[in-house]
C-alpha cells in the first residue's frame, strides 16, 4: 500500500493527528494530506500547502475526511509465548492472587516450562494470530520481550522467534532481553548465581548474535532487587544497549529512580512510584509506560501517579503488556480505553502515548511516532468522526487501512 | 453453513460445551459430535453414540478437536443508535459523574436528539457495524432495546431498523419496546403525563405493528419510579407482553423486587439490589442479568450482590449493553472477561449466562441457548484447548466458525 518506488503517494482530503512534538494537543491538522515516496512521508500538512513534488505523477486517494494517526506502537509486550494460562485464570476466580499463584509453582514457571519445549518454529506459529491482532488494529511496531526461557538457547530461541514475527508481517519488531525476568527452577533459589549468568554469559552472547535492542528485568520482591538490576544495567551499559526496567508494580523499591540512574529509555507499571521517582525520571526523560491491562487483570487498586507524572513533566505512554499470566490482552485500542477509563489519562495522553511517547519509550523517535517529513511512513487510518473514538469504544476496530513504511 | 436440505451436516472430533440443564457445569462432552438437519440440532453427545439417521448420506466435517458451544446471545443492548458520545467520554474524563452529565443535557437526551433527526436507512447503516462486531464472535442472537426515540414515530422507527437487521444478516433480533427509558424534552418534566401515553399509546399502537417481543423500563431517581413502572408493565401484561427491568443500577428502588411481582423475563444491572430483591427474583425465576461494562465505563464501584444470586438460585445472564452513553461495548466476549474479573463470575457461569440464561431472559429458552436435539442449530465453533480460554482473553477472537440456523 506505501506505492511504487519513486512514484508519490497522496492521500487527500484527511485529517491528521501528526503527533508533531513542536504542535499543541494531537498536532491535528482539520483540512490535512500527507505524501509518501519511497516508504518515507514526503509530507504531512495542510491540503492547501501541499508541496509540487508531492503532486508529480502522484497516486492520489480521496481519504474522504477520515482520520490518519501514526502507526500505532506497542511498546511493551511478552508476545512470544507458548501455551496459555487459562487454568490459572480459573484459579485467580477461586481466590488465589497474583503472588500466591507464582509462589505456588504456577506463574511464570509454567510459561517458561511451556516455552523451553517449544521448538522455535512452534513459538512463530503460536504468537502469529496474538500479533495479527494487534496488526489488525492498526499497529506497525511491536516491542517484544524475552523472560521465559531463563536459559541461553531458550532465550535465543525466543528472541529469533520474535525477529522472524517481522520477516514475516509487516510489521517493526524491536527485540528486548528480559533475562532478569524471574529465576528459572534449576536455580535453586540462588538469584546472585542466576544474574551472574544473565549479566556476564547470556547477555553478552545474544548481543553479540545481534539479537537485543534493549535489555530489561523486573525489579520486585517476587523477582529481583535493585542490585541485581544494577548487575544488568552495567553490563547493559558496557555493551552499549539501552535499558527498561519493570518497576514499582507491586511495592516500591525505588525502581523508578534506580531506572532513571540508568538513563533507562522507560520504567513501566509505576503503580507504587513515588514523588522522588516521578521527579528523577522527569530528569533523566525515562518514558513512564503504563499498562493498564495488567492492573485491570490482577486487579490492582493502587493507582499509578499520573498527576506526578504530569507535574513533573514525565512523558507517558501506553501499552498492552500482552502476556499470558497478567494481561492476557491483544488489543492496544483496549489498552487506550482502560488507560482513560481507570487511570484517567486524557484522549491526547492516549494517542500520544500510543505513538509519539511509545516511539520514544523504545529509543526510535526519529524514525517512528508521528507524523512528520522523513520519518517511515508507518500510518494507520481510520474510519472515525473524531480522534476520541479510537480511545471511547470497546470492542470495536474502526481501522480502514494501515500502511508499514518499506525501510 | 447448516448443510442442504434434508441431508445431515455432522461435526466429529468435536468437543462440546452443550450447556444442557441435566448435566452439570457447561455440560462438558470430550469426545463429542454434533449433527445438525435442516437446520435443527439432530443430535449432540458423545461421538461413538451418533445414532444411524445422523450418519446417512451426512456430509462429515472434522472438528479436529475444537470446542463448540451454543451461539452466543447478547441478551441486552441498545445496539440502535445514531451519532455517538466520544465528546462526552471527554467531559467525563475532565471529572464529570453520568448523573451531572445527565443533568446538564447530555446523556440520554443527545441521543434522542441523533435518533430523531436520523432516517430507518440511516439507524440501519450505522447500526450494521456494531452488529458485525457481536457476529464476528460467535453471537447468533441480538436483544435491541428501543428508548432514543421517545416518542411513537421515532420508536416505531428504531424497533422497524432493528427488525431489518435480523434480514440482513443471518442473527436473531429479539426487540424489546424501552419507551420508558427516560423523559422526553418535549414532555416538560411532566413525568407521569409522559407515562401515560408510553402506556395508553405507543406500547399498543407498536404491539400491533408486531414489533414488542418485550417491555421494558428504567426504574430509577433519574428515570422513573416503581409506580411510573408499574403503569407500564400492567399494560404490557394486558396485551400478553414479557417485561423486564433497567433495576437498581445507581440506587435501590427496589427494582428486582418489583420486577419479581411482575413475573420479569429479567432484571437488569442489579448493583444496589438487596437480599429481599435477590429472594423475589429467585422466587418468580427472574434472571439477573449483569453488565460489566456498564460498571467498568461509569467506574461504579458497588458490585451486583452475585454471592446472593448463588446462594438463592438466581440465574445469571451476561450482556454487553451495547449502548453510546455508558457502555460503548461490542464484544460479548470481553464482557464475559469483565464478568469474571470485576464480578468474579466463574468461567462456567460467563458461558452460561451468555447462553442458556442469556436465552432464559429472553424468553426463548425452547429454541436456543443449549446444545440440544431439536433445538435451533445456532453454534459458536472455537480454536480453543479449553472453554476458560473464551473468558480470559481480552481483544483476541478465537472464533472458528459460525453456524445459525434457518427457521
Ligand atoms: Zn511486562
Ligand atoms: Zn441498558
Amino acid at each position: 500500500m506505501s506505492g511504487t518506488e519513486g512514484v508519490p503517494q497522496v492521500w487527500r482530503n484527511v485529517r491528521l493527528a501528526t503527533l508533531a512534538p513542536g504542535l499543541p494537543g494531537i498536532g491535528a491538522v482539520e483540512h490535512g494530506a500527507l505524501a509518501i515516496r519511497d516508504g518515507r512521508i514526503l509530507y504531512a500538512g495542510p491540503e492547501a500547502d501541499l508541496p509540487g513534488e508531492a503532486l508529480a505523477g502522484a497516486e492520489t486517494i480521496d481519504g474522504e475526511g477520515r482520520w490518519i494517526t501514526p502507526g500505532l506502537i506497542d511498546c511493551h509486550t511478552h508476545l512470544v509465548w507458548a501455551g496459555d494460562r487459562a487454568q490459572e485464570f480459573e484459579l485467580r476466580l477461586a481466590g488465589a492472587s497474583y503472588e500466591e499463584v507464582a509462589r505456588a509453582g504456577g506463574g511464570i514457571v509454567s510459561s517458561v516450562g511451556a516455552l523451553r519445549a517449544a521448538s522455535e518454529d512452534d513459538l512463530v506459529r503460536q504468537t502469529l494470530p496474538r500479533l495479527d491482532a494487534l496488526i489488525s488494529e492498526g499497529v506497525t511496531t511491536v516491542e517484544v520481550k524475552s523472560g521465559y526461557g531463563l536459559d541461553l538457547p531458550s532465550e535465543r530461541k525466543a528472541l529469533r522467534a520474535a525477529r522472524r514475527l517481522g520477516a514475516l508481517r509487516p510489521v517493526g519488531i524491536r527485540t528486548t532481553f528480559l533475562g532478569a525476568h524471574a529465576l528459572p527452577p534449576e536455580a535453586g533459589g540462588d538469584k546472585d548465581a542466576y544474574i551472574a549468568e544473565v549479566a556476564d554469559s547470556m547477555l553478552p552472547a545474544l548481543a553479540t548474535d545481534g539479537l537485543v535492542d534493549a535489555v530489561d528485568a523486573f525489579c520486585e520482591g517476587i523477582a529481583f532487587s535493585p542490585e541485581q538490576v544494577e548487575r544488568v544495567f552495567g553490563r547493559a551499559r558496557a555493551l552499549g544497549l539501552p535499558v527498561k526496567l519493570h518497576a514499582d508494580q507491586l511495592s516500591n523499591l525505588g525502581g523508578a529512580a534506580l531506572a532513571a540512574r540508568h538513563h533507562a529509555l522507560s520504567a513501566d507499571h509505576l503503580e507504587h512510584t513515588d514523588e522522588a521517582g516521578a521527579a528523577a525520571m522527569a530528569k533523566s526523560g525515562t518514558v513512564a509506560v503504563l499498562l493498564p491491562g495488567a492492573y485491570y487483570f490482577i486487579r490492582e487498586t493502587k493507582l499509578p501517579p499520573v498527576g506526578l507524572f504530569r507535574q513533573y513533566g514525565v512523558p507517558m505512554a501506553v501499552a498492552t503488556d500482552a502476556n499470558p499470566g497478567t494481561s492476557p490482552l491483544t488489543s492496544l485500542l483496549l489498552a487506550m480505553n482502560m488507560a482513560a477509563t481507570l487511570f484517567r489519562l486524557t484522549v491526547d495522553e492516549c494517542l500520544a502515548g500510543t505513538t509519539r511517547e511509545a516511539a520514544r519509550a523504545l529509543g526510535i523517535s526519529s524514525e517512528v511516532g508521528t507524523l512528520e517529513s522523513g520519518k517511515r511512513a508507518d500510518l494507520a487510518v481510520w474510519s472515525v468522526e473524531r480522534p476520541a473514538e479510537l480511545v471511547y469504544r470497546m470492542g470495536f476496530n474502526p481501522l480502514h487501512a494501515r500502511i508499514r513504511g518499506t525501510r
